[in-house]
């Protein structure tokens, strides 16, 4: 079943009107992008024969919680690699408790140490006669690029006859760019379309942005190498339509000032819809400042909501009334 | 848009198949049931030539919830009168929170005051102005009792359509009933239907049982009295059509058992599904109680998932991993 597309309320006065696929409510696990990502790699590791499904991310993560419980209710083992930034505060939030409701093993690592600490546990897996399957694939996080990206290359699809439906062509998608996954996926969709449209990342981490827009062209490369039938429709440059914003993240991943705070309480007022903090109304905030700084207008303009709605709790039940009235 | 329909997965060896219709994911103000109600009510305000949005209920309120948004993205004044009972933990929800954030005034009461709390509410918006519209009708709570019904009055027939769609005929709808609202509604969609299904409200606060079920009885009166081109289809007697579970309540509003916290852990990791231990939690396991104790057995059964992920988020913060494991 589609995902419902909005019509935004929005201030704008330079003719642009504001959309929003709602994957924040896609059925399973509080929904968010992480549910369609999810299931791809859950088929993968079937697909490849493995047991074990090994995950890896923050206390905040979502892809964690969502794979964890589609892993209890499909009952899998399921271990979870969490890493922690030094200095960072580690506690618990609503994604972690959701975690540690399906028993998930959590391996706690610092950021530096990650690679050895996955290699441990799949050593440990084999070893009690398991077959591991790490999400990332290999220790070092590579070998897996393009199983992320399909999930939200079909989704594109999805969009697509959205738009048939409603009759409104986008001309941008704006979406939280963290590991990349969601943007690649988007931008396969529309090379594959071969549509106008432009695929506009808003980073909301630290990642260095070369850094970030080289694991994007890889997914891209690795999605078509393992789509042989639509290789064409891959141009040669990738440069056009790679979009990276990296002027909203702030002070980096998980960080954010009044400005994104703001965003939150704004759009739960005006369209009634929850953002958190982290991801999604990093960059939704990010969106509409690059649409008037950019001096973009009369387009048509979707924002993905990739989910997150237990973040957005976190940021709720910490907000008390004293702090900065709408 | 409908509401998605999901087969869930269940523990049951007498042949039943268990549904969920997931209101709870309605795109507006984190979702559920009230939704379709608070929608019922501001065009009823509007109809009536109100101006000023008087509301009630407890701190856990999700119709509060949802009704302080709307009336904010709408511009229209809205009071929230909310009661307390004696004795009772008064701490913030998420739903005052986000009722806060929407600057509706929060005029707190005893239980025992409510009616003279609505009259000085009303009779200030008067002499400063305003027109109030008091969601329940006079001050005593009386005279509006058909407008939250017709609200699932017609989700009934969205379920009727998902029925053909699916190839499924469902024998039991069951929902919370708390104020009797949404099971007035269906009760009446099926009435009106004239079909076979059985519709069932678990009852989760002490209201006394003949109480409820006059309630309902009125609302369905009133419904029909407000539609006189279907009056026909409502039966004389209405005592074989309106059917109250009042054995799942334990110790009344918002009161639960570890019964009720397994069933939400348990729904959370078989079905991915969030509900809540004030009303959809509580429901969910008085129906799979009754299922068995009642010996229903080959029958498809549908629960109306009434949202609440707020209060589903409460229990989660709150929960720590020493408590009770699944």
């Amino acid at each position: 079943m589609d995902t419902i597309i909005q019509r935004l309320a929005m201030d704008d006065t330079a003719g642009n009107e504001f959309y929003i696929k709602r994957d924040d409510l896609l059925p399973f696990s509080i929904g968010g992008n992480k549910v369609r990502i999810a299931e791809a790699f859950y088929e993968d590791m079937k697909a490849k024969g493995g047991d074990t499904m090994i995950i890896y991310g923050s206390r905040h993560s979502n892809l964690c919680r969502v794979l964890s419980d589609l892993c209890f209710s499909r009952g899998t083992k399921c271990v979870m690699i969490c890493s922690h930034e030094a200095g960072e505060d580690d506690a618990p939030t609503n994604n972690t408790h959701l975690i540690t409701w399906t028993g998930t093993e959590i391996v706690n690592c610092a950021k530096n140490e990650i690679a050895q600490t996955v290699e441990r546990v799949m050593n440990n897996i084999q070893e009690s006669g398991g077959t591991p399957y790490y999400i990332y694939g290999d220790k070092y996080g590579k070998g897996n690029e393009g199983t992320a990206a399909r999930a939200y290359a079909e989704a594109y699809r999805e969009i697509l006859r959205q738009e048939q439906e409603m009759g409104v062509a986008f001309d941008y998608i704006f979406c939280p760019s963290g590991t990349g996954a969601t943007q690649t996926g988007l931008t396969c969709g529309h090379l594959l379309a071969g549509d106008r449209k432009k695929i506009m990342g808003v980073m909301i981490s630290s990642r260095e942005t070369e850094r970030a827009y080289q694991v994007i062209e890889e997914g891209i490369q690795t999605y078509f190498a393992e789509h042989p039938e639509v290789r064409e429709q891959m141009p040669e440059d990738l440069s056009g339509e790679i979009h990276l914003l990296d002027a909203y993240r702030q002070e980096g991943y998980g960080k954010y000032d009044a400005r994104v705070e703001a965003c939150i309480r704004q759009q739960y007022l005006a369209n009634g819809i929850p953002l958190d903090p982290i991801y999604t109304a990093k960059a939704f905030w990010g969106m509409a400042e690059y649409v008037r700084d950019a001096g973009i207008h009369d387009s048509r303009i979707l924002f993905l909501h990739t989910g997150g709605t237990p973040l957005f709790f976190d940021y709720v039940s910490n907000s008390s009334e004293q702090q900065q009235k709408p």
